[in-house]
């Protein structure tokens, strides 16, 4: 997870009205374009392993194991530096509910015992531990669920953010996974010490519930900020000089966007799952409030949409105005050139060498005479001023000379 | 709700030829492009919070009580002070049918006393009381609608305002909520004083029908003001002088359709959920009226798509007069210059100072010979007419000097 | 119903090449982008009205009542001017089939019996006489059909007029109601009295067939005019000169044919919810008839999307053509300016007034000795011409000076 | 049909490389963007006729009657000029299968004979002879088939061409009908001959399933011609010159594979609802050979996909080129008047005629000594010179000296 | 296959910042734009031949027969040069596992000696050997699966590269049919050898599971190389100078995207049909791992979706460029002609000839007395820096002057 957004770098070139949003450095905005989280991603997928080998990814984070045990009445929470004794003390309260929660992969050998202690398929445990996996919900052992979930954040550096939760759940626990110290779930575990939440009268398919529920709303925070930048982009352009750095962030927030709704989708589909799940895997009672779910994730699909078409409008405007300002320096060329090359032409008349006097010494008036008249060089004068002026009101009549 | 059409500001840069169409001051415009409505949205969404949890929104208004009971015969209509009498009249007349309509939300505790007296679920309460909610229907206690209706406006600053109708039907009974004390439901409530009205003699479904359908219909006068404001622009378009202005407001109108679309869209899937519903929950002879207002519902999302056309159409006539724009200042340099600089060359020509007599003293016949013949000016002036209009002709023949 | 197409108003500036294709005056063209036709039909829009509430709209016709009975026999026609005698007719031969024609809707007391004596539903009464209704077909009192169909025409300002034609049916009659006295059902009429047509054989349904396939056979010439209207067009950017009005009636007629697919959609749509009904409703052998009509409005979606396609292609001309002009505008400049600017500095260069003399009299022979060369104009010309010709090489070279 | 490819006549303006592909006139090419055949299918439709009227079209050939008749063991194959003893011959074996073949409609006679005897459904016959007609399968008379096929071919028009064949299948025959004597199914005819065919041993429908797959089969040589035409446009593209023949050109062939798009889709539809036929109808076994037919038509579809991908990236190469194209020229004209325009100014400050000396005789040494100076003239060129160099140095960085 | 990446042709013209990503030479990527792959593929299609026949495609390699033979304890592997001898190994241990791996084509009666013995039915070897073929599967036999996948490459001269791996399962062998020696599924007999593998202890479905997750797996490396290539082209804009080959490289790899989808698009359609096969014909614990490859196949749609936006957005900064450079060319003509085409006016003035004396000799002080007051020329070249020091003021206001 990159550096909060409380720190974000100021930008010269490109400076924010409202401050919580980040304006990046110079260089990473250049490489916005292409989407290299998509090419990383790529790039990891592990080719031709033999499906269910865990394979821990470079980068992650020693583990660090938190137990939550409660019911109705009992509430405790502990980290446990030794899983042996997290182990012990879960195996000896099975009349609580717990939520195990383990934070960083790298301990290949916890990773296995976890697997076989809480009997999770390998195939699962793949994909908490392996490459990018989209949301999805599988049902195993009958009725027990495996749930990912992708928390998004919008970054200083103006690209969204996504870290994987893995959630598996059992009769009296909910297992969840995630490579990450610092998350986004606080508010579900302060609903719990609080001891007033509902989740501490309900199945551990209900906490499952209330940690994906929780996850969805973090996506409205990160839809908000794109949403200011979109307005701090539209000021700039209305601003004026559209530039290439303003065009490149434009299509850095359209990709981010169509990443942003790539991540939904499957978020939406999942839950949708579950809602077509038997009552015996997920109770109806709490299906009401996968519903409620259902409802967050096609509102953030539908804001997606809207800024979809926010930043499609962006585009126009900016090329308006780049078409625009091109219209602007042909008229100021077309004006003056307009004005001055034939008043070139009329002075340079006069230039010319055309002699009076014949060679037989006899004047030839038929040769500029105009040089000779006494009037001739203010009467020019007054021809030339004459000019200009037609000239203007033409041009003021279509409108070149009032800007725009 | 902001200040309705009819004090519309006046705009000088843009008046409008019909009086009802607004024209908003420059400022609010300059905005309109990014979906601010959608970021405003996503903010206020609340994160992490306890499904269920009631929370008043800032700015909600105090409520009043409003009851309306009937049946075949009976009509009575009152506001309330007190909850409690209310509920007293209505629990003393369980043979009528009620109406309760709750404006204003700034009361929590009598929010709760609603949501237990009326037995409402705490998410659908969540739903009146807190964030943007699309249109939706739930069932619930078996038999009881939670719907959601959105009433649509086209404000002074040529957005489209939406407010949310929440209503709870029960056996005889509909409860609705909003948060605004003028509405457009009063057509309702008149066709009920009258007496002639089928509500007086139907189920309180109906009476949720005739809601639903009312704030439908008002969908008409939205896209109708929308349509007026599309031929305004057309209008501006064909005066020609294309500026960013208007392309500013082209982009906010087709953004106000935009997000029409995502208002009505959920009403109609809202609509024929209903109508697949059993008939336990909605009779058939209720079908009947939500059909039409089903059909309702598909033609306001025709219109809305015939606009876009319309707004897709504008934005080519705009960027196409921009170009031709470009081409009308192009042309105009090109026949001047075209026509001037041969013209200074030839007499640049003329001003050479190549001497007439070698240094002996005589006379070299080679060197501009022109510059002494008795005829050499007017000659050379005729020569310089006959460049102007053979230029002419060819400018003519292309259709440069005619008017494009 | 507009003015037929016969008398097309001829058009000075878009003369059109085959005579049938109506050139409209300049000014209704103008109109042409925004969909009129759509905000009139949301202005119209009754809001806050009891369902089923039956107001005849401004403008409908004084109401003319014609009756067709017939069996495999029997053939009477007949206009009647009081509503009580074709009623008498009507009771008294229930051995006869009956096609009831009803043409102007303006006499609502008449209007009203229609709907008791025929057992009409309000709602179908309702969309009978009132706002735009899109092609549908409802199910009632068990068997009987309430149908609607648009007739669709293209009219002499290039626009889709469209008017609803209403159908009931019932056991031995079918009652079809428009707002119009010339429509396009006089085949069926004819059809009728010729003797030889299986409607003379067959049930009510089936006649309710034949007046919907008439109407979905009028979509093809209305198709066939719009494609006239596009080889027009066509023809028109080919011959060159780009300009506004061309464009806002390619414009013009892509609105017409997105109206096209939206009168046609629902007129599929329609059809096939009659092939799903059960043979109670439709007999299995008309519904081999309305197999026939889905396969035309199939193919007339068809047509509407190949004309989409030409008319994005005729935009895709259109805008080159433009950028294509401005090209060659640009060439013209560019010719001129690239020949004569250098030569007029060069003759600039001989016009320069350094003096040959020193102050002490002697002659400066650096001070542009080529003034005092015997040959040096003819030099100088000589090495103008050359440069000229160079030029002239180059642009021929680029193709500039061949046409395009 | 048109006259096939090998006679394609050249066109000066476009030769081709590949000597397969056609290159037409000028004149036919102009009109390529409308679709003529659409607008000509559009008035060809019969209006407001009964259905089920068989009515012949003009320019129909006069009917040829070839019957095939085959079983493991025995083939016979003969042109009869009388129907009557075809009917004969027909009758009088029913233990063979016979493909009755006829080529041309002008013989209404015929025709209703044809449909008496072989029991065809009206509104098929009148699919056979009348309008254009999709490709579409009838299941009719409990297990007998009526299926219409669409021949293509790519014409020295640069159109899609294409023809009808309808089959009709009975218990032991198949009747095929098509208005043309020449067409695309000799490679069936040729495996009957040969006698090892699987036709010889399988049934009707078979044999219809084989005109089926050969008429898709020759979709790919369509789609193979529009393929190398496209290469042929691209090759034009990179030779440079953009102009407005080349545009019309990519445009048509565009049209040409939206057309052969709208052929083919309902094609691939046929072959699926073949698929879900009952066994009675289609037997298991031949479905297998349908399975085969309905992947060749998704693989059209695919190639159509993709070559509009082409299409749409050509015309991005074009107008790309066309702004180049101006973007070089404007290069050429800001060069060379950048460079002169200066040096003209200069040339003209010394062309000026301040006096130097005074009204009083004396010498004004302030107006314009350089005149005067010794090596004004050399020092100014050599000033001259230097402008020039450094202009070219600006231009060189700044690339625009270079070939793009 | 073509040459594998590593001895990539460097490019002058556009040289690659990752050593990884090939640069084409000039020639091939020439024709990049046009997909000569799908003309191909149209033109090997054969046409009318009777289905099932068996062709060898021209260029196929002569066949090698390798057989992989294995259970929990035993692995045994090995090249037969005599199919002979690879029938009786396989015969006589039908307790073993085998995969019977063929690699080239070209041996008509091999091939029809493989159809026998495995019983694969004609129009199944027809798509072994024959056209290309879309990933599919078909049951055949009630349980045997013939499989198609297609195994792709991003090759140097920047195609796709894809060729068919076939796939024919039986009770106790998979066959797998490939023209090339070399291929992706070295990964599968590593794991085979390695004893460890699933595969040993598993069905001979899935073995076919293993093949085709590995050539689902390749999808990736392929998808990389296309986004590092994307990445490449990015830089490139961004250092400026838009031109052909540029465009031409962008539009390639976006034909390349579109060929990718079209590719993994019927591989996710195959492993649906197969998730929702009976489970006699696919195990439910074999659907596990199918699973895992249906969501590998669509996170690869999304992967080519999202490289889609991004080659969108580089083709809307390339042509955003092409409009910026054509900007800078005309201000840089605006600077320049707006100074010095007013200066050149002015010292025009001065080099008119107006004579001061009148004919009687008189001094006419109207006649241009500026050239004769001793100041004159200082306060002319005065006036000439103010003008051209407002024009820079006005120009820098502007933001002409800056760097865009």
């Amino acid at each position: 997870m990159p550096a909060p957004m409380t720190a974000a770098t100021a930008s010269p070139d490109l400076p924010l009205a409202p401050p919580v949003v980040p304006a990046p450095a110079d260089e990473p905005v250049r490489s916005g374009v292409s989407d290299r989280a998509a090419t990383q991603q790529a790039r990891e997928q592990q080719v031709g392993q033999r499906p269910g080998t865990l394979t821990i990814r470079e980068g992650s984070l020693v583990p660090r194991l938190f137990l939550i045990s409660y019911d109705d009445t009992v509430f405790e929470e502990q980290e446990y530096t030794s899983y042996d004794e997290l182990w012990a003390y879960f195996q000896a309260n099975p009349q609580l509910k717990h939520w195990i929660d383990v934070r960083g992969y790298n301990d290949l050998a916890l990773m296995q015992r976890l697997m076989q202690d809480f009997r999770i398929h390998a195939l699962h445990m793949e994909d908490v531990l392996g490459d990018y996996q989209r949301a999805k919900v599988d049902v195993f052992d009958e009725n027990r669920l495996f749930l990912v979930s992708r928390m998004t954040e919008f970054t200083s550096l103006l690209e969204i953010d996504d870290d994987q939760l893995s959630l598996v759940t059992g009769p009296n626990y909910v297992l969840s996974f995630q490579d990450d110290y610092d998350d986004c779930l606080d508010s579900v575990r302060n609903r719990l010490r609080s001891g007033f939440s509902m989740i501490r009268h309900k199945s551990s398919v209900y906490l499952a519930y209330a940690l994906t529920d929780v996850v969805l709303d973090h996506y409205y925070p990160t839809m908000a900020a794109i949403g200011d930048y979109i307005e701090v982009l539209e000021d700039r352009i209305f601003q004026g000089r559209p530039n290439r750095h303003l065009l490149s962030r434009i299509l850095q927030i359209k990709k981010d966007i169509v990443r942003f709704r790539r991540l939904v989708y499957p978020e939406r589909e999942k839950i949708a799952e579950i809602l077509r799940m038997p009552d015996a895997v997920v109770s109806e009672e709490t299906k009401v409030f996968f519903k409620d779910c259902y409802d967050h994730a096609i509102q953030a699909m539908d804001l997606a949409e809207s800024y979809r078409e926010s930043i499609s409008s962006l585009m126009d405007l900016y090329l308006s105005d780049q078409s625009n300002r091109m219209n602007e320096v042909m008229k100021v060329l077309t004006i003056i050139s307009s004005i001055f090359i034939p008043l070139s032409f009329v002075v340079g008349l006069y230039g010319m060498n055309f002699q009076r006097e014949n060679p037989d010494g006899s004047i030839n008036h038929l040769n500029m005479p105009e040089l000779y008249e006494p009037w001739g060089y203010p009467v020019l004068m007054a021809i030339l001023a004459l000019i200009v002026t037609g000239q203007l009101i033409y041009f003021y009549r279509k409108g070149w000379l009032t800007n725009r």
